[in-house]
């Protein structure tokens, strides 16, 4: 029986992943759809692939969503977060395994037992990050665990950034995914573990209170928390750290520009603004006081932004034209702070057709052995390989990917709502992941104590 | 026939309130009912007014608030504001007038319409702030456009506080109205007007974005922008103004001690926080990173305190005991950090019965009369008369008794969900104010051009 794979959702993360399904399906004789809301989009990305066959579908249309989840054996949804648990809740009712890249939603998770009664894998969090931070941390922990070393404790950080060759503007920084996360990470409150207690960071200190984190031949990178990490703690079997932080890594000096939307309130994503003739300028001092100085000054001093910084922090803004007359032309009446500044960084952050991204993630493991303190620091730097096959869409897609193929192998025991934490999940996707260029590179060093 | 009232809600606020409607019931034979979850509280806060009757009813139990509401024929509701509504909905299905002292929610205001076409008076925001701030306000520019003055700018604060002979902590602040509210005040984002531009202030910059107001003979205040202020501009007839802002005033030096609070995430109220054997300073150690140095020190250098303010917010801290460790004991397993930060507060920041509360309340009018730029200062200062008939309880309850006095007479001619911006409201109303001592002072000031 030839096994049938549906892809749902065919956006910018979703072209590696095509691509791998489509080597796969000719090699192993699966028969493998792809279908989105848009049916061009879709045309587009297989066009290269004959053997793939589009779709159109909207999740709202229910009945829709059914019909083609129901003729399908494993169903990969790239769709908004939002959207995975409708699939699920299909998925379910005709009984198909589910892969997503996402973060595991409370409403996800209640379908756990169901999914476990009914012998279905619903496997998430298995993208790049959450995915592979998943898949390397646990298997470094399981080693360490093996050679009866005590953890103490564990750092694991994350970006999506430009390579180096292409890293042409003072933030930085340009959009290799979704902007709407870019611009409103970090609101709400940050969770993490040090020396032993829970430490709890607030929106408007998160990108204040940033790590260095030193990537060898990529140079330094700012790390500020990300999320609640100390939802990680007994999945990953840590109870006993004294030190648990997830985080997202920036280039150097990006937090600290960042953090004056955050401060002046420019992310804000509840409030509507109007936009009829606002400019660059009218749009920024709508966040500052009116004073008798310059738009430049009035910002530097409302900020209190330490002297030393104020250039590094006024080239970034006026990059942005931020200081500027020029009309903001935004397309409707009024938008969210959050809305206008996307409009803005969208303009400024694209990626243009020849540039390469990348993705760096890199873990610190503090831990005891044989009374020696140790720390084992792994990295892994991908560089994208054009704007279509991106680091972003690699690492993300290809561990999707291969989850997809172990699951139609029969591969993976565990049933239910499931993260990528095992063994049997880890292991084959870790040693093939190594075969499209994604290793970690693992040095460990002996603390004098 | 004799006027049947009915008082929901018998908490802080209601003391004077109660009296000014025993008082009246007497003169005017009004038949007075208090009703309160807890019938005891009422029955103690009647006591001395024998004409007045206690009853016991709560909100959740619709059909006995109907049976209630059915047997009068005015409302006045001091319960919670989110309880407004279904209030309101009683009184309009058995058609009664109803008095709040709380802002309209857009709830209340769907219901307009319909209070209109049934002939009943929903008077909404007819205590102190918003009530007699109205009043003042409606009176001062409506005599200001009579006189074909042109308005450039109104600014309108009010603070709830201490009176200066018990103001004992170095917070110079104690808890007389609702403590929740205080811990909470602020969040979300702020709206005013400034040199005819909108501008925005988020929760993060709200402490920091001050202005000082001096009030003759009571010393120095600091105010922070209230919500939207842009709201009043129509009902107000401001919209040509250049300036308006309406804000809260607190003694010198609260805004930037409070500010370490909201910066460190500690009025947060959507997280949980674990309490079990947790110390003052393991509560403030949470929001701060782990450092070699005194949790004074990490503190100071965290929120990046400057030198000679650090004295000051250290003393505010230590009084509050938050570097001591000493235990919390909080009485539930967890709590939100404004949970908890409530729970440190009621116990430093507790009304002594021998304290006395003060309310101040400053408006600010720039206009333009005969081509001379003029400005009106207002000002209003109350002291409470001991614990029992606060400032507070007087400001917030005389408007409203005063207000049912003129329902009940037939005073009011408008219809539907009302403000107090019409003379024939605010004139009555300030005009018996003024009996109980609560009387404006203004000066007209003359700018040179």
């Amino acid at each position: 029986m030839n096994h049938k794979i549906l892809l749902l959702g065919a956006g910018r993360s979703a072209s590696t992943l095509i691509k791998y399904l489509a080597e796969n399906a000719k090699k192993y004789k699966w028969q493998v759809s792809v279908a989105d809301k848009q049916k061009v989009l879709v045309q587009e990305k297989i066009k290269p692939y004959p053997n793939l066959k589009a779709f159109a579908f909207d999740m709202q249309n229910s009945q829709e969503a059914e019909k083609l989840i129901a003729t399908n054996d494993v169903i990969i949804s790239l769709l908004p977060p939002v959207l995975h648990a409708s699939v699920a809740r299909i998925c379910l009712k005709k009984r198909k395994h589910l892969l997503t890249a996402s973060y595991v939603s409370a409403e996800m998770l209640s379908l756990h037992q169901e999914a476990q009664e009914k012998g279905l894998i619903f496997l998430n969090e298995i993208g790049l990050d959450p995915g592979i931070d998943h898949l390397s941390a646990m298997q470094i922990l399981d080693n360490i665990r093996a050679k009866k070393g005590k953890i103490i404790g564990f750092k694991s950080f994350t970006g999506g950034l430009i390579a180096p060759e292409y890293d042409t503007n003072p933030w930085q920084y340009k959009f290799t995914w979704n902007p709407q996360n870019v611009v409103l990470a970090g609101q709400g409150v940050a969770k993490y573990l040090e020396n032993g207690q829970i430490k709890y960071i607030p929106y408007q200190q998160l990108f204040k209170r940033i790590e260095i984190c030193k990537v060898e031949g990529y140079g330094i990178f700012e790390g500020y928390a990300n999320r609640d990490s100390l939802s990680y703690q007994q999945a990953y079997g840590l109870q006993k750290v004294q030190t648990l932080l997830r985080g997202t890594l920036r280039k150097q000096g990006f937090c600290r520009a960042w953090d004056c939307f955050v401060q002046l309130g420019m992310t804000d994503n509840q409030t509507l603004l109007p936009t009829k003739n606002l400019t660059y300028a009218q749009f920024l001092a709508t966040f500052l006081p009116s004073r008798n100085a310059s738009l430049q000054t009035t910002f530097l001093e409302t900020l209190q932004i330490p002297e030393n910084q104020e250039q590094e922090i006024l080239e970034k803004f006026e990059f942005l034209e931020l200081f500027s007359q020029k009309p903001l032309e935004y397309p409707h009446k009024e938008a969210t702070p959050a809305q206008i500044l996307q409009f803005i960084l969208e303009q400024k952050w694209r990626l243009e057709p020849q540039d390469k991204d990348m993705i760096v993630m890199q873990h610190i493991f503090d831990f005891e052995q044989a009374k020696i303190q140790k720390q084992i620091v792994s990295e892994l730097v991908v560089i994208g390989e054009n704007s279509l096959h991106t680091a972003m869409a690699k690492t993300v897609g290809l561990p999707l990917g291969i989850a997809c193929k172990l699951v139609v192998e029969g591969k993976i025991s565990e049933r239910g709502v499931l993260l990528p934490l095992s063994k049997e999940i880890y292991e084959p996707i870790l040693q093939e992941l190594t075969e499209f260029g994604i290793r970690f590179q693992e040095k460990v060093i002996e603390k004098q104590n």
